[in-house]
């Protein structure tokens, strides 16, 4: 079952066209991220700080197919498509809740790493997780 | 009674320094602010687009006391003390939920304007609202 | 002949890992593109105040080889390796300018809207000057 | 002498009002004192790697005079109305350059800690150098 976790757009989060910025739908893929951490609970900060362990992220894609304007409602879906040993792929979908459309889909593909920026095996307590939850 | 808004610290949020930088507080001010529209109802689109005002920002005002981290669960409690026939003085405090700490304060004044961004009287419902509630 | 445009990592764009955070990389390549059209000139305000045109993006992808610290300074070259009727996809490196490193690679993808969002064709003297100029 | 700084304003720092977001003006305020840092030349990196000494901000402040918007080009002029031990305070201001017109004008105030956070004396470097160009 995939995550979801749901944003408002801010009015800072638009530009000049009246749109969200591109950018900030990766900012918002993170911020999911970031939430399904806190709910496993796996906190990033745990990651980093027990286990010296990062995910930088190695390689992003997004593509756009609706716009999404200021106070627009909008849900993220967070799926796994790709696993590896050391790296692990987050699959997003955006929708604007008002009317269902689908308002972008990418991913942020990332890597393990250790202090050192080198890469490691990812955390087992994340893989179990994801398998577990068939993200 | 204060307006309330919660949120957590995002990765992109922070800097080098490992704390939220101090331009985002005053982001999530603003935010608080959003939220507080859509909770009257009076959605800031509303302002915008049936009656042509905007609320452009005059002044702001921050104080840092302590710094926020990445993951930390922030509350913004928001109150008026500054209302004038066409301007508004939104006063913001926020604290870190883990220990209670003010971590920063400060304001955003804003100034009700017409399409031409010339200055008119704030809009009654809003006036009324504020007093009403007594932020 | 690539475009090139130079510019320093700012505080505010790093993270608590203390490198530039993986979306301002894109900010950065539009940055280069916005930069690009002045030096024509056909400033984007023109094609959206004159034409009506916009470029809303349409997909964007990155891959991140070694990460940028604050104060590094960056050179993003600008290609166009894919060009059609109403869709325009520019291609961007960033350099390390230290060390001469690639640190990003990755590309923007836009289609010309007219004011209602209807695709339209390129504006004639974006094309004229993208194979004039060999980009 | 003040120290200057120019930058343009860029697609991403804009909003649905069509003009820069006032949290954006303190970002590029930001941005001057980091050029006057290399233009010392005194990195701000030095400062931190080498004698563990950080800036943190402990107040700011802002007031717009005149809307800014995609493409203008804005020169900021940094002074120092204020110094002590500890602390100095960044005087700005932000001119539109088609007009001359202020645009903004605001400071930050910051206070010189060590790796533990506990404030110091500014670096003997920095406050020579600020007398010196009577900044």
């Amino acid at each position: 079952m995939p995550f979801k976790y749901t944003f408002r757009v801010h009015w800072v989060d638009t530009d000049t066209a009246g749109v969200m910025h591109f950018t900030n739908y990766l900012r918002y893929f993170e911020a999911c991220e970031e939430e399904f951490y806190r709910s496993i609970p796996l906190p990033f900060n745990d990651l980093r700080l027990k286990y010296g362990i990062t995910l930088p992220r190695v390689e992003v894609h997004c593509s756009y197919k609706a716009a999404c304007r200021f106070d627009d409602t909008i849900e993220v879906t967070m799926r796994v498509n790709e696993l590896t040993e050391k790296t692990i792929r987050w699959d997003f979908q955006a929708i604007r809740l008002y009317d269902g459309k689908l308002a972008a889909e990418g991913y942020i593909k990332c890597i393990a790493v250790d202090s050192e920026w080198k890469p490691v095996r990812l955390p087992n307590e994340l893989v179990e997780i994801v398998h577990e939850k068939r993200l």
